[in-house]
């Protein structure tokens, strides 16, 4: 995503503090308590873009908490304003890196990760950045419950061959496998805004769950 | 691929003792003592068709001694007419099923397993038969050294998606996955008959190795 800087982007987001949560280190282990109000399962959101499908998600299944995650303040507004207009009671924003994750989430906290077209970081010396890396990976595992899933959308064939050998050698058991998901007759799926523009192409879109044992 | 009772086929074949085994159960233990007289490593393909993969690997790979098997009469004698044509020291043949492999060798007896274009069987009920359902897996783990490898190419989504998630489920850590095979600019790729009619169409090769830890 091209990124520009937004003017008043940051007071923005400071404006709504019951959106985008801005001292989210403060409610490790009581998010469900304090944030959300109920017991239901967490799932996030890495890199939610303009947050059409944390939005979306949230629609869809009412007994989920939703929190979309974004590193930049440019792209966290435009979901701002759209989860503004959908006042679902469900969804929170976060304005981070996901490298911080493990100081905002206990273990056990969150059920399930989406990774929704993420960066491929094509070069090899840059195969650490990629969001389905051992080292995030490890991260994932000490946020999630036991036997927690990370759903993988992507149109990247390169990051979908890596992401697929990174999971099984973590020992992850992969699932639901689509290799052309737009074909698959797949019901649910909730499309991200690149999603839509992408796959009205007729490119295809790699999609795998992969569960930790 | 369609079968034809050929006249004559179980004739040619006993003529070979030498290239097709015919009491490949009295060899369990002993392949390379007493068929390949050499300790190099054995590697199978399972439904070679005509042979055109197992005698390119033996002619690639001289260091490696390969069984190529087959359970249809009227296929191996082709494989049998390019294998005498050919005359390579390191290749055999096998007309068997491949559910007897245990009565054939022992544990750590083969060090890989090559699946090319094997049938998808793609109705849910007929999951059994796929070649990397499970029950096959364990029986590849119960003839292959520790560490052994499965090495997979099909044209077939619907069992490229199976393979991964049965790999995965069985604990194997898949490698080299790659998604359109005649484009990853890989080396040494030997191609069966199947493969060069199919992608000079320019549809897509599935390729990946699922490895036993």
């Amino acid at each position: 995503m091209r990124l520009r800087n937004k003017p008043g982007a940051h007071d923005k987001i400071n404006e709504h503090p019951d959106r985008v949560i801005s001292t989210p280190a403060d409610f490790r282990g009581n998010w469900k308590k304090e944030i959300f109000k109920n017991e239901n399962p967490i799932h996030i959101e890495i890199g939610m873009g303009k947050g059409t499908f944390v939005n979306g998600m949230a629609k869809l299944h009412p007994d989920v908490n939703f929190i979309g995650i974004e590193k930049y303040t440019s792209v966290i507004v435009s979901a701002l304003d759209l989860t503004l207009e959908q006042a679902l009671p469900n969804v929170r924003l976060l304005n981070i890196d996901a490298n911080t994750l493990p100081k905002i989430f206990e273990q056990g906290e969150l059920a399930q990760i989406y990774l929704n077209f993420s960066d491929p970081w094509p070069k090899n010396r840059h195969e650490k950045r990629r969001l389905t890396h051992e080292s995030f990976l490890a991260m994932y595992e000490s946020v999630l419950v036991k036997g927690g899933e990370v759903h993988l959308k992507t149109d990247n064939q390169g990051l979908f061959e890596f992401s697929l050998e990174s999971f099984s050698r973590y020992g992850m058991i992969v699932k639901n496998v689509s290799l052309d998901l737009h074909k698959s007759g797949i019901k649910g799926n909730v499309m991200t805004e690149y999603e839509q523009k992408f796959s009205s192409k007729g490119n295809r879109i790699y999609r795998c769950e992969a569960q930790f044992r």
